[in-house]
């Protein structure tokens, strides 16, 4: 799996530079490369996965992965901008804000977020009708009821009189986070015209799990690991599933999501190999 | 025209707020219709007429004039931005971040964007290659070789040592303005699949015209006439069409360019009537 996923970032790297290749030369580009350099790359590895389990080659996935990864990486230069999150940190260097500026981080998340939705319509993904349902599907994963609702609801819990109960934090994170786990993790089944419904269960566990071991190392890991500031959650009272679970019950909350993950994969049987391991890589990982 | 340009508005007003009838409840869904309330609707008016040059109904049209309006109105929340133009009065209204928060201003205009890319999947739209055509027309317009860069060029150039020549200037609207308003203007011969070419000529024209009107406004006209602050150009000695040209320098400018945009549609006859006499319109405009 670990080689897997090193294989896939070389790839997806080489194609978001494709992809940019063209730009204009100046602070925008320079900061939507920026952007797009480094992270797990977890959400390009789902999409190129799920495709194989449909038969589909890595050509086929990469501009979808691509796409994800492009996406992903706006949210997080918009996420980390001083009137939302206030992050200086991300993945070891300094956010884009800080770098150049508020308004070139606004532009580049803006121009990032425009280059996702180009990636899709390449040919070489497949049929146009699976195309324009990436499109579709990414418009509403990313929009205005998913990753950006959940960032909302996110930004509204700061100044909320009660912090968020289980329920809500679980709403908050399957829109902020899981929405875009989930388009990439079915993107195989969409291209293939298949039945997305196993993998969507997959894409649900592995997500929160995923989100529940951020809380976790954001009270016991270090900046010199995550590459992004640590302890922020306890230090602005915010709830999180380990603040409302413990310790020991986010970790045993987040091994019964892996569980229940690995078992919405035995449709799929061997093929599965590499989501099964990447499903427990998710809570073994201390990044 | 100025009945259809009517009509036009009321469809594309009901189209937006179709799409966003399913949004959560709260801040975001708020902001973002907020912010797609108003304006002339110019650019869904190119759209739906050129559409009709191709014997497209307005069915087909309206939800690629919605979706060009809704990457517009994101377009107007970001450049409003504090960081950005910080601009506090829109449409005659509070600009989305004083209405409500910077964070907020961000997330409906991400949101928005997400949302234009998903109305250009719309079936009743055509062809699956055209609508494909469209998010990619759509990507490339918007992105960091269109609108964005378009900004980005604007915003450096309020630092820059020396103000802007024409050709500079020139360059930077057609990428901030001109870009989407020719993405609208082509929408039609590309959803007919024919050659866009004289339809792009038109826009060209046209784009920098209404640009050159905006800055004629932005010396002449009044806040209570354009709902928006008057006089920033001069007061933030910008490099402007009526800087550099003079205000009469401007006005023939304008003036010819009109001219050649309605030159460019003898390739469509009588049919094209509308989109003369929006060339004409656009730079007699006092708002």
């Amino acid at each position: 799996m670990q080689e897997r996923l090193g294989e896939v970032k070389a790839q997806v790297q080489a194609a978001l530079d494709g992809a940019m290749a063209g730009l204009p030369a100046g602070e925008l580009a320079d900061a939507m490369r920026y952007a797009c350099t480094g992270g797990k790359r977890i959400r390009a590895f789902l999409a190129m996965e799920s495709a194989r389990l449909f038969g589909l080659g890595d050509a086929a996935a990469l501009p979808v992965a691509a796409a994800v990864e492009a996406l992903h990486a706006y949210s997080l230069v918009h996420d980390d901008l001083p009137s939302m999150d206030d992050d200086d940190l991300r993945r070891g260097l300094p956010t884009v804000h800080v770098q150049w500026s508020e308004a070139t981080a606004i532009l580049a998340g803006d121009a990032l977020q425009s280059l996702a939705f180009g990636l899709l319509t390449e040919p070489q993904i497949g049929p146009p009708e699976a195309r324009l349902a990436l499109v579709r599907g990414l418009s509403e994963a990313a929009g205005g009821r998913g990753m950006v609702w959940g960032q909302a609801l996110d930004i509204a819990a700061e100044t909320a009189a009660a912090p968020l109960d289980l329920a809500a934090i679980t709403r908050l994170q399957q829109a902020k986070t899981g929405a875009l786990i989930q388009f990439a993790a079915t993107a195989g089944a969409v291209m293939a015209g298949k039945d997305p419904g196993p993998l969507a269960d997959y894409a649900r566990n592995l997500g929160l799990a995923f989100q529940i071991q951020d809380d976790i190392l954001d009270v016991t890991g270090s900046e010199a690991e995550t590459g992004k500031r640590t302890g922020k959650d306890g230090a602005a009272n915010k709830a999180t599933f380990v603040s409302l679970l413990g310790l020991e019950g986010a970790r045993d909350k987040a091994r019964a999501l892996v569980r229940d993950a690995e078992t919405a994969l035995d449709a799929y049987g061997e093929g599965a190999g590499n989501l099964r391991q990447l499903a427990r890589f998710v809570i073994e990982r201390d990044a």
